[in-house]
């Protein structure tokens, strides 16, 4: 299975841990096609290629060849949300990953959207548990 | 022609009256499906409809049937960036508006695709000539 994972670079990159927290485990189930997501040491400059077209064209690629979305939408970003829609317009299978918490409004275009998994979880074992429930089903 | 405006909402309000006004200057070429994105008194809770579903298949009804996107990307929106993906994704018109300030870092999926127009602009006059540019063309 080609997974791809989506997390905020340049929106920000305060849950980039559990970003890689996260691949590591969906790298139980198959091939994770955008393992730098979670690398520590990318910033919110979000330099992970030459230019931003080699970026997007790159990203791009991975996605329409993958299986499978992941998204972990907690942090608001403007790629994670193209990529989500990109992903539903081509009947791309996605899963949305929300940790509610005091602040955080999730988008009514992801909250309301009848073409893509939505869980709310609290911590990495919830999130591993509606990871499993979603990619063996 | 039937133009559909995107804006942040619960991304974050802060330009909520700029995008009145490009509103109301797209206004002059044709329909602006939303123009409640630019409604100063609509808060980033994001309450412009009933329930979240109700709003995703409003305004997704409306972009579909739209004519072009404009997307104001200053904020980062998951929203905007999940309009502007769908909208690419089905061969859809879209203009993306940035704002260069210090600390804003716009994404490279949309800085680097190629099947969207972006323009950067400092004021209200220099927006209003790059969209007359643009629908003009």
């Amino acid at each position: 299975m080609k997974i791809y994972f989506a997390g905020s670079i340049r929106g920000g990159r305060e849950d980039s841990v559990l970003y890689q927290q996260i691949i590591e485990y969906l790298k139980t189930f198959g091939e994770v096609l955008t393992e730098h997501v979670g690398d520590p040491n990318l910033t919110s400059l979000g330099d992970d290629g030459s230019t931003d077209k080699y970026i997007h064209d790159r990203d791009l690629e991975w996605l329409l060849n993958s299986d499978v979305l992941v998204a972990e939408v907690t942090t608001v970003s403007m790629g994670v949300g193209y990529e989500i829609g990109r992903a539903v317009e081509s009947g791309k299978k996605v899963l949305c990953l929300f940790r509610p918490e005091l602040g955080k409004n999730l988008s009514a275009m992801i909250a309301g959207c009848k073409d893509l998994k939505l869980v709310r979880y609290g911590n990495l074992e919830e999130v591993k548990l509606l990871i499993s429930g979603f990619l063996n089903s």
